[in-house]
């Protein structure tokens, strides 16, 4: 079997974690479309994802698993999941409970690049 | 100066790249606002990115700078750029030549995952 084949063309879930054990996970909220947050998931909280329907990553800088809303409430509940060609990235359509970003706002990408300095986005 | 301060809640452009020397950059429709690929930059495919207006990114699998669409024409066009709160994430509006999957689909993220099982998404 080439694997690299049946991950492209298959319909069997073989996600690609990279040599540090991760994939890079996108929450898009499911009704506006919207970038919420990205981070990275292993393959515990992949499952965890999986199992509970709420967004599990990896804290690279804790180095453990972190339940998005585990303090805030403001989970992140998982409608669909979706994983591109090679199958080392996920997107997850969610219904956020909250704000996604720890700093209040909806969405973590709350600021635009303009030249070198930053914008507010206003959502 | 508290960099992490000033990182989430300033209008500096202070990109941080991870032990690696990279940023995660995503790439979304402007028109359709679909997620179309995601993948890596290191300071000089940002750089080239910024520069030209088209993205580029950091291939892991080659070790070098790679322009989306240097093969097949199909390039992504730039219309506008998002960092995240800690500034390790992009996000890119773009204007895609074709498509964005070199698979042909539209979208990387062609199939959502059910149960154990993989499922063509049609966009």
């Amino acid at each position: 079997m080439n694997d690299g084949v049946d991950r492209e063309r298959g319909d069997s879930f073989m996600p690609r974690f990279d040599d540090k054990g991760l994939l890079t996970a996108i929450a898009i909220d499911s009704q506006t479309r919207e970038v919420l947050m990205v981070a990275f998931m292993d393959a515990e909280a992949l499952q965890r994802s999986r199992e509970t329907g709420r967004a599990h990553f990896h804290s690279r800088s804790r180095g453990k698993l972190w339940l998005k809303g585990e303090t805030s409430g403001h989970f992140l509940n998982i409608e669909e999941m979706r994983v591109d060609c090679d199958q080392d990235a996920l997107v997850m359509l969610v219904r956020p409970d909250g704000p996604a970003c720890h700093t209040g706002a909806r969405s973590c990408f709350y600021r635009r690049v303009a030249g070198d300095r930053l914008e507010r986005v206003e959502a």
